[in-house]
């Protein structure tokens, strides 16, 4: 048996371009006589359209797009993820389904039983859960179907354990192999995570495992690929290269429960590597998607964040497609400037200059009459990165390049950011990088990426510093990252207590104030910009915090 | 049997602000021999803690104070709504429950059945649902307690029907009345639908229906109370004001079915004065619960929208906590500072003026050596209102004023608002009211509220403007609100199709044209103001919304 797992990359809602996509792939698995051709969950419609879901106009087109799918199948069977109608009168509308079809016929429908309602996921809002386990007859063989999180049942997920394993209904059903199709996002630990997984299905249940994964990235969620067979011995036969568009061809003889490679699995990338990887398909797939623009602008601030956005920019949309603006104010560092422009010409971008000085002045002298008896603070401070803010998104609006956004997870987390200032921009590209990430990563471009300093070495030496006062370092008000980061993590991504994170040697008092930050200021991410996400808990619509609460202040004091 | 309605307003998170208002409210009930209080939903944590319901140490504080809560009640039975753990060993966590306590001992809980996931509900992922149904008994007689959307089922809800119906269940098991705890936001429409649904269940069931709702703000929703009593002959017999702390109190006597009010009940507002009340009350108690400030400042543009929100804010706060800023700039009427200094005479706040024509030539002086070959576009127009957003900001940051965001929800549909300048803020006051719904307003302040022109007639008479360019008005580029909002309040809030739309007499290409901005809009909003919402789908945490998605790019040629 012939199977090829078509790792493809559908637009949210590209109803019209996905089935076309979709069309183009079956055309081919024809012609090279694959006898069952695997597409990913919700291949049809993209992962996920949220509320557009509440329209009975969008799901209309979807069931029209299935059947034109279904009328579209020949010799090869064809098994896509989509949405599928409840028929029943109650519940919700839909189930999040797989449809087999050949022959210009639909052989069999299976619906998603476990609908996650945990980070980013809230599909019980949209989809029915289905109860009813049933192996799917093919040339003679059981195949067990399952659509992504019903295959994750009780592995490391948070929150919720559920109580049905619908792996397990299959295989007492008498299925003889197991086929997932997801549309799972990437973080950092999910690639191995991801095979320790099925690897773990295919020991316990003593059965082959195809798993069939979407790539390309929709706003903040970057779905990496990854699809991979594995023997029932637990064997890897075939694994694609992640945030690429490709097929996996396998022979599966499920007699002799022998499956043979075509080629051999892709070899895997380092985190840091996939990280990277990632978040250039993070910002492709945005521009594509929307059609705004090709083009980017980054705000270059002679710091480490900007280098290392502008690094991604250059990799993912080429140098011809970025422009960088540096913006001192009275209180930059030389560097701010001279290291931006060296950063600039390591890349082969344009690095333009506006002197913000005087228009800083301009702005205090405005409100002098009111700020006249006050000490310079905050809101002088501020005033700065807004009117870069301004700048930039003017550049922007006028030749249609999207801003991107500079900002890392540390600085966004405990607020020390300006809203409408460096928050600005289209897309986050390091807001899930912690700022030793950021580090991280600058390191492993510059000595083994690059194999050279892309990154001019004195931007990754010099002390961190928003430069809005004079000597400012980010020291100032804050612990060094490496213990800020631990702390951060351990709230935001374990989201354990004060007491267990003292117990790995943080002060308690230093703890609290972290903790009281990151609450605090939930009010500027409420308006943060989207964020491409990397960790298993990402600031944005994965991570829903109350603005108004007070929780904090029980142990604020 | 004396019964006491406690409509409370508990903040997010605060266990201990909130326990000790209950049990303030416990100690007075018991003074005034009160049989049996009932508190709202999540009465113990506010409703609703998002995922600090994740946190296993938020989730043992709430446990602590369920506990405490239990020991402190004597002889007044006391029923309140708050989080219980799930002691099974799968599915989530938690229930949304309701503890009856009596004599320092849990006499009842009870588990919410119907667990929303529309709208700005999320509960499936925090909450488990129940599906045992048995009454409590209380001094011999059976009562039927519920939760919120146990009630609600199937009335009118969107997208999802449900086959469990609590009510009738309990009903079967013998209730003589039916208990409802809420916590219900408050919607133009809610508080006549409300009203409705439980008549209709008293009708139904022929038992009376106490119902005990949240009033109080936490960030976007406001919970308007409207707690009520309605005997089985659908009488309403005693009725709490809506947006006010307060008590209801009535004598059910379960032999003979009668209850008696020991007040008439409350009279009913009409929706624009209801909307009125919410509105502040949502300001009112952003302010309270944050902590941050007494205090606002708002950019009076001397049109409508900043009107209307400076009005609201001067009747919430009190003049001496509102500042006006007026800041014309070359394309800015002279009507633009003059009907400002006006509407802040009459309010009696001070309105500061600063002239932005300077600061605004410098900008495009910087800008110049970018921009000289190009013409004068929405670059150049954007640059004055991110001149005032930094302003107000600066003014906001220097004196801890919260800068009120002025935008109406029309505009915020279809993008007509710029980032990080009119879009910005700390809460947005009028974004879920249509720009028709902001005249309606303004109107019945002046004619009937204040019997006065509060706010100066040219204000309402003049056509509405951005004023960014010479002779700019809405309608250059937009139809005649009256159309725009019927239009957008048919895509946006009943989800139909553009045929439904088109039957209605609109021509379909400016219905096309306008769905499709609203859809390309979608990453404006992302990064929008929290919004007070005041109708049934309010831009904000209750519309998911795909900002990459292609499926309105099928009707745009």
């Amino acid at each position: 048996m012939k199977i090829r797992l078509a790792q493809i990359n559908p637009t949210i809602g590209d109803l019209q371009g996905n089935s076309a996509l979709i069309e183009q792939t079956i055309a081919d698995a024809e012609n090279d006589t694959i006898d069952l051709l695997i597409f990913p969950e919700l291949a049809v419609c993209g992962y996920i359209p949220l509320d557009l879901l509440e329209r009975p106009a969008f799901l209309d087109d979807i069931y029209q797009t299935n059947e034109e799918l279904v009328d579209h199948s020949r010799d090869t069977a064809v098994l896509f993820g989509t949405v599928t109608p409840n028929e029943s009168e109650t519940g919700r509308s839909c189930f999040n389904s797989a449809i087999l079809a050949r022959d210009g016929k639909v052989q069999a429908e299976v619906h998603k039983a476990l609908l996650p309602t945990y980070d980013v996921y809230n599909e019980l809002r949209y989809f029915e859960p289905d109860n009813t386990f049933e192996c799917v007859e093919f040339e003679g063989h059981q195949l067990g179907i399952t659509v992504c999180e019903d295959i994750w049942h009780n592995f490391e997920l948070p929150y919720i354990t559920y109580d049905i394993n619908p792996t397990k209904e299959l295989i007492n059903g008498g299925a003889e192999a197991i086929f997932n199709l997801s549309a799972s996002p990437y973080t950092r630990n999910k690639p191995a995570k991801r095979k320790q997984m099925l690897c773990q299905r295919a020991r316990e249940f003593n059965v082959p495992v195809f798993y069939v994964n979407q790539v390309g990235s929709n706003t903040e969620l970057i779905s990496d690929g990854d699809s991979m067979v594995i023997d029932h011995t637990e064997d890897v036969i075939a694994r694609a290269p992640l945030f690429e568009e490709t097929a996996v061809d396998v022979h599966w003889n499920p007699k002799e429960d022998v499956i043979e490679q075509t080629e051999p699995p892709a070899e895997g990338a380092k985190p840091i590597e996939q990280m990277f990887g990632a978040l250039q398909l993070g910002l492709r797939d945005y521009l594509e998607k929307t059609q705004i623009t090709d083009k980017v602008v980054v705000g270059l601030s002679g710091g480490i964040d900007s280098a290392l956005v502008a690094v991604i920019a250059v990799e993912a949309l080429g140098a011809e497609n970025v422009v960088g603006i540096t913006m001192p104010s009275k209180f930059s560092s030389e560097g701010s400037v001279t290291d931006s422009q060296e950063l600039a010409q390591n890349l082969g971008i344009s690095c333009h200059e506006i002197v913000i000085k005087d228009i800083y002045k301009e702005f205090t002298q405005l409100l002098h009459p009111f700020f006249e008896d006050t000490e310079f603070g905050t809101a002088e401070e501020n005033i700065q990165p807004r009117i870069r803010g301004t700048l930039l998104m003017a550049y922007s609006n006028k030749f249609r390049h999207m801003l991107l956004n500079t900002g890392n997870k540390s600085e966004l987390a405990i607020g020390y950011c300006t809203l409408y200032g460096d928050m600005s921009g289209g897309l986050s590209m390091i807001g899930d990088l912690y700022k030793s990430e950021v580090y991280e990563m600058a390191r492993w471009l510059n000595n083994v990426y690059f194999d050279d300093n892309i990154i001019p070495p004195q931007i990754l030496r010099k002390p961190p510093s928003a430069e809005l006062r004079p000597d400012q370092a980010d020291t100032d008000s804050l612990p060094e990252y490496d213990t800020l980061d631990a702390i951060l993590k351990a709230y935001i991504e374990e989201q354990v207590s004060i007491d267990v994170i003292a117990d790995r040697g943080y002060d308690p008092d230093l703890i609290k104030r972290i903790i009281s930050l990151v609450d605090n200021m939930e009010y500027k991410r409420f308006q943060g910009v989207p964020i491409l996400k990397v960790s298993d808990k990402a600031f944005g619509s994965g991570r829903n915090m109350p603005v108004v609460q007070q929780w904090s202040h029980n142990f604020r004091d």
